[in-house]
């Protein structure tokens, strides 16, 4: 097995992340897989087979879009053919629990020397059995989500920073806010400016390394997390950006988004919005007007810091091209501000937006 | 000792909570020692004695205005003389940490045989050496602030109650919310109204002798910990009085504000203000006026659900009589709303004003 890559963290020891296989059992699309989708498109590390018997004979790019080299095989002894040192849970249900029927995949998992990586809520290494498992066959069990101890509660200290933080606010969950901070990330090093991206969620650690998931955090320390990692980011960087979580509009989790906002205390935010959702996912209440959306997120900060969102990055995955610059267009005319979807069309345009904002020069 | 109430909860087995000591060691006053002086002034136990060695002789009366048959004394062994079944630790620090001089304490109340119950962050029972004292001595060590398996992410149900559903909101933390839940609550009962409290902080749950810290719980949970216990309480009740945490102000608790605003929907807000304070306290924010924090309470909630502040809640425990008048005045003429400090005067102008807003005859 090939030595390289690891992914270090508070799981014992580093897990090792050259070369993936990824758990996505019937659940394997754009809209089910976040986190497969994710470490397939901007992950550092290989994977080397996608598990799920319902698409298996395909490729990733068949799929998904992405991962024209990726096979998707129909189970963990087929995956186990390409040499996998690792099997990453490629889902993140709601609520965060494990499905029962992966319980067993997992076991064999250890069994056949992998470690496992997860980003689950219900955190798999305090499962007895699994943790027996893993340790009687030397492997890491790594919860991705399980945040460090001695949080801090935020101190405010954001909002004084010289350095340009941007942090992407979403009209919804699973818009794709991840997604744009790591293009702007990217775009901004091609570019020669000293970014870095702060990871939020389980997707982003996994990509990028390291990060905190605060939506995992105790509620009291989810502004103390930001802050904390933003704060460690500005020491050698002059640009962050940092992944948004949830919605202010969403019911279920816009405390995370909230205590994100005031411990990042952004000099810009970038609102993503997926096009062809009118509602916020599963409760029905209907997302207002883009305009709308900018002006309530400015207002709700406007108490603390001053900020503005300043490019609107629209997702339009399933939209053909032409109703994709229609609604761009749209967007632009209705808010005012420069609109794209980054991952069809690369970050430059929103990147120009976010850096002339700051008054940094574009060309 | 007797044997009598006891405080249900998930810490395997009920607490004795008939006769309690709370230990404030070095910080019983009324702005440090929150839990201490909830407890005492509306606790359903008997606070037998407090321990504080800078106050000892006095009464809580003459230190925190209430408590006047409970003696301040200066160490454990000369509390155990009011024989007390439990210790309380009567302080809430920011953080939640274990002040490290109190652990000897916490240990000897074991071995002299009491339970001990806890609101900290840092859970006690988790702590090797004192959960093996505890079990030695056959104690229980309950730790108030520890959620409860498997909360829900919320589904935005309680937008849809027909129950009467009041949420209180605060300028900053520490400046009432929960004694004026609690004074509108009782002021129902007293009416004859199917009212209920909803404890959402570890000081509410040792009064009320149930409720979820949501402030402990994890991020993603934190409006479905509120949502379920709403739900709960409108089963036998037409009025649920929800204890209120943090500000949408505050820097660090804002996302915790924000879940319990989303998670139980309120049909009102009652804003509490301290009037002696122009800044969240720490962080040198300042307050906007009393009618734009009301103002700004309706904009965020209003893209979920319709919702009105309908009374001023003044903290003006440490202004003179003439001075409270004043405040409670000049709150009224800048935001048209009644006003009233609860507390001192009784809960009856500010209960008119939330029935009169739901329509209910207040006469």
């Amino acid at each position: 097995m090939t030595e390289g890559k690891r992914l270090p963290g508070p799981w014992g020891r580093d897990v090792r992340f050259d070369r993936v296989a990824i758990l996505a059992e019937g659940s394997f699309d754009v809209e089910g897989a976040k986190t497969a989708v994710g470490v397939i498109r901007y992950g550092r590390c290989r994977t080397v087979a996608v598990i799920d018997s319902q698409n298996a004979g395909r490729t990733a790019k068949d799929v998904i879009g992405v991962g024209e080299h990726v096979p998707v095989v129909a189970s963990l002894q087929e995956a186990l053919a390409f040499d996998p040192q690792t099997l990453v849970i490629g889902i993140a249900p709601r609520g965060g629990l494990l499905p029962a029927e992966w319980r067993q995949v997992i076991l064999n998992a250890l069994e056949a020397g992998l470690d496992v990586i997860s980003g689950l809520h219900a955190f798999l290494s305090d499962d007895p059995e699994i943790a027996f498992v893993a340790e009687r066959h030397r492997c890491v069990v790594a919860d991705i989500r399980r945040p460090p101890d001695a949080l801090p509660v935020a101190e405010g200290l954001c909002r004084s920073l010289p350095e340009q933080t941007v942090l992407t606010v979403g009209t919804d969950c699973c818009v794709g806010k991840m997604s744009v901070s790591l293009e702007l990330t990217l775009g901004a090093r091609r570019r020669g400016i000293a970014a870095d991206f702060v990871a939020t969620g389980q997707t982003g650690i996994m990509i990028w390394g390291r990060g905190i998931s605060v939506d995992a955090c105790v509620a009291d320390f989810i502004a103390g997390a930001a802050e904390r990692m933003v704060l460690e980011a500005c020491r050698e960087s002059d640009w962050v950006f940092v992944e948004g979580q949830g919605s202010l509009y969403h019911p279920g989790y816009s405390g995370v988004t909230m205590g994100l906002l005031h411990g990042t205390a952004p000099k810009q935010m970038v609102l993503c919005h997926q096009v062809s959702r009118p509602e916020i996912r599963g409760y029905g209440i209907p997302i207002p007007p883009l305009n709308e959306v900018v002006a309530y997120h400015e207002a709700v900060c406007a108490p603390l810091f001053p900020t503005k969102v300043t490019a609107i990055a629209l997702n339009t995955y399933d939209l053909s091209p032409a109703e994709a610059r229609r609604a761009i267009g749209e967007a632009e005319d209705l808010t005012g501000l420069p609109a794209d979807d980054c991952v069809r069309n690369g970050p430059d345009r929103l990147l120009d937006a976010v850096l002339s904002a700051a008054n940094v020069p574009t060309s």
